[in-house]
């Protein structure tokens, strides 16, 4: 939307400065932030030989397993849902 | 569970090979590296200045940022379906 202000965010993860922009609030910016540095800082702790840039893809490839698990409970929510309302 | 055989795969993404080690069947994980595939590429080919690793990183931040707003959908749906159900 046109009148809808974006919000430019700078946060830390990993010890790297990033921008970010988007429509949404920064609280929420923040808050993905916050949790792709946990996943990355975790996956270095337990491979202590993998450099950042594998680590970034390894918690990308956790973030994506996550979502597609919980779509699939979505979905299957959303069948329960339409079966109720008949 | 200690009867649940690990399905263990190599993927590509982003030309680097990785190997998945997991509980998922090889379906799954092949699906996620292909969706972490398709968001890097898609994050290089609009940022040509972008290094692998924080190419890699925004498409963690990316997936996370889609986890969170389907998580909010889901806890909606799920407060419709109590409802629903009294």
């Amino acid at each position: 939307m046109a009148d809808k202000q974006k919000t430019r965010i700078t946060v830390d993860i990993c010890g790297q400065t990033y921008t970010m922009v988007g429509p949404e609030q920064s609280d929420h910016m923040r808050r993905v932030a916050s949790i792709v540095d946990e996943k990355m800082r975790d996956i270095s702790s337990r491979n202590a030989n993998l450099d950042s840039s594998k680590v970034a893809v390894l918690a990308a490839v956790n973030s994506v397993h996550d979502y597609l698990k919980l779509k699939e409970q979505f979905e299957q929510m959303e069948d329960q849902l339409k079966n109720l309302k008949g």
